[in-house]
């Protein structure tokens, strides 16, 4: 076929009730249209400083090398792995989900020898911090503890503050995904001594897909710094990008200044409603959902107390099946939510109530077109 | 500073005329700004495919794994580098300015044994075909000759036909980065012999910058099928993105999709321009400002025959200083252009007749401007 002949493409009216990416203010569209400046211009500069300053707010850091990595959730998860593991460097791995799982293998990758700790049933289940303590104790050396806050997979909250207590004690780094959390549930880089978070900017800062915003404390930055061998990522190395960043403003790869745009406006967004208006707002309305999916026959896959609101992972009622009623939902009523991945495929529905999404009008809406749909 | 209190970012106006990013059309402002779908939305496959099959009508290839890597062009770099190099692997490397120097970089990053070919003076030189012949005699096993098709940093045209040739008959993977050429100048990928061959999104096909097409022959895909190891990157390992983006739809990485709505629109501008129309643009507007330029004193870095006329790189007149008129330039009449990088920093001037930019209009501002800002 010929590219020549192609129509403009139009996107279709979507409701997007999955975990990411969610629905985008009209102010953060309206960024994105704005025309295009220089990603050495002096103001790029002043709108990074911007953005990195905000996103100190977000993650509830003093960190200085706090910025949006130019790629997608899982360029975060790279970033943060590439720069602290070296080959033979032992990494402990919460395992809880596919992103766990996705952690892991990026560790692998970077030659690292894993060490995966899993809580009974594995996917679903948070690993508590005894599990980490007794792992710590056969592994002396570790280098990092990888924990993922909000399993996109599961929707498990897994707990970090007396993980992180732990890491402080015994000198490991605390490397964290908050790719579905930041923004969404309350997280505490500082006060829960997370060395490395990442995020997306795609789920609950509600701007389109494309930017990862990460943080590294100073015990992060050292141990960067400190290798023998230079990561193998230069794109994801944080050494040239500090210096891109930070007062030197020396070229490393040219910043996607339309996406910036639009983190920018979300994060003003973000900080206007406040971090705990914000985390209660997803609290109320993800518990909500989660009742009338069980009035409907589903039940919750987290068990109490671990459940994210703004990912709400159920499984189907007895004798449903996924597919015919999600792809009635998404083809006649314009509503995406999501199925399982891995192991959980055909098992479990994943209802995304982020950022923009989580509105007590969308989950009307969703209800409604369910109750059409369910058997 | 708390991030609450910062104002809505307006981008100045600005009149692109550096190397990259490019004016943007508004066709693809406009497409920027349309709602965001899922990664996983049918129509987010279809869309996908749509562009990958226009981006095989721009590389001039029928390669089947065809693509825009989720980041901006050094990430094309390193999703080709990583994926076809192991270490130990020889990688020949020309070295004509800065953009193949960090094309060395990451090849050692992959533990390759760097081989740098370079002619007489280093940057800004083309490196002939007996060159990389005699290298190759050097190092029969080398795993991949890579070039930079146009230098960004000077300015240089590296004749790729023969070289090509050369790869086909001696065995070696052609890997070119074609950032600052793809869609301004005559690039042939099939037609050439290049196994790889990746740009970026804000240069001659003026979208924004945050995707990197790039295009595997099957020779490429077999190199990184028949791998020993892993490469070391997951985000940049095509083997997964295959499956994304092929038939099987499966979940790789939330794919950036206010970025793809921009890059479908504007390959379909750069298609209904013509690909032949749009190098004999470019091949035109850029003589008339390197003649435009001579005439002010400038005098052209590259050697005669190996120009680009999209990034016409000169050094500066005698007694002329880089800064004060640049800044002026940018401050004054908000029109950017680029200065040196690296070793040719405050030597050269870099302007840029990318895509939109290339144009007539533009040439007479920036000379208008010019002629108030220069001694």
């Amino acid at each position: 076929m010929s590219g020549a002949l192609f129509p403009r493409f139009e996107p279709p009216s979507r409701l997007l009730m999955a975990p990411g990416p969610s629905m985008v203010n009209q102010r953060v569209l309206d960024a994105m249209r704005r025309p295009v400046i220089g990603h050495m211009d002096p103001e790029t500069n002043r709108m990074l400083d911007e953005i990195n300053a905000m996103l100190r707010d977000v993650f509830r850091t003093s960190n200085e090398l706090t910025f949006p990595v130019s790629g997608t959730g899982t360029a975060g998860m790279e970033c943060a792995l590439e720069n602290v593991l070296e080959p033979g460097d032992v990494a402990l791995v919460l395992i809880s989900g596919a992103f766990a799982e996705r952690m892991a293998e990026i560790a692998a990758r970077c030659r690292a020898e894993v060490v995966a700790v899993t809580a009974g049933r594995g996917w679903g289940e948070p690993v508590s911090a005894e599990q980490v303590e007794h792992a710590l104790a056969l592994h002396p050396n570790a280098k990092a503890v990888c924990a993922v806050h909000a399993e996109t997979s599961t929707g498990l909250r897994q707990p970090l503050e007396d993980i992180g207590a732990l890491c402080r004690d015994r000198g490991p780094l605390f490397v964290v995904d908050a790719v579905a959390s930041l923004g969404g549930i309350e997280l505490e880089t500082d006060g829960w001594g997370i060395d490395v978070c990442y995020s997306g900017s795609q789920k609950c800062l509600s701007a389109p897909p494309s930017l990862a915003p990460i943080t590294f404390s100073e015990r992060a930055v050292r141990a960067r710094t400190e290798r023998v061998e230079r990561p193998r990522s230069f794109y994801f190395d944080v050494l040239p990008i500090a210096k891109y960043m930070g007062s030197e403003r020396r070229y490393h790869h040219t910043a996607p200044i339309s996406s910036l745009y639009a983190l920018h406006e979300a994060l003003r967004i973000v900080l206007e409603e406040g971090m705990e208006a914000r985390w209660k707002r997803h609290q109320e309305i993800g518990a909500e959902m989660l009742a009338a999916l069980e009035e409907r026959g589903f039940r919750p896959f987290p068990p109490e107390g671990y459940r994210c609101p703004q990912v709400v992972c159920v499984e189907l009622p007895e004798g449903m099946s996924d597919q015919p009623a999600r792809g009635r939902l998404l083809g006649e009523f314009g509503i995406e939510v999501a199925g399982g991945l891995g192991e959980l495929a055909g098992k479990v529905w994943r209802v995304g109530l982020m950022g923009e999404s989580c509105d007590r009008e969308n989950v009307k809406t969703l209800l409604t077109a369910m109750d059409q749909v369910l058997p």
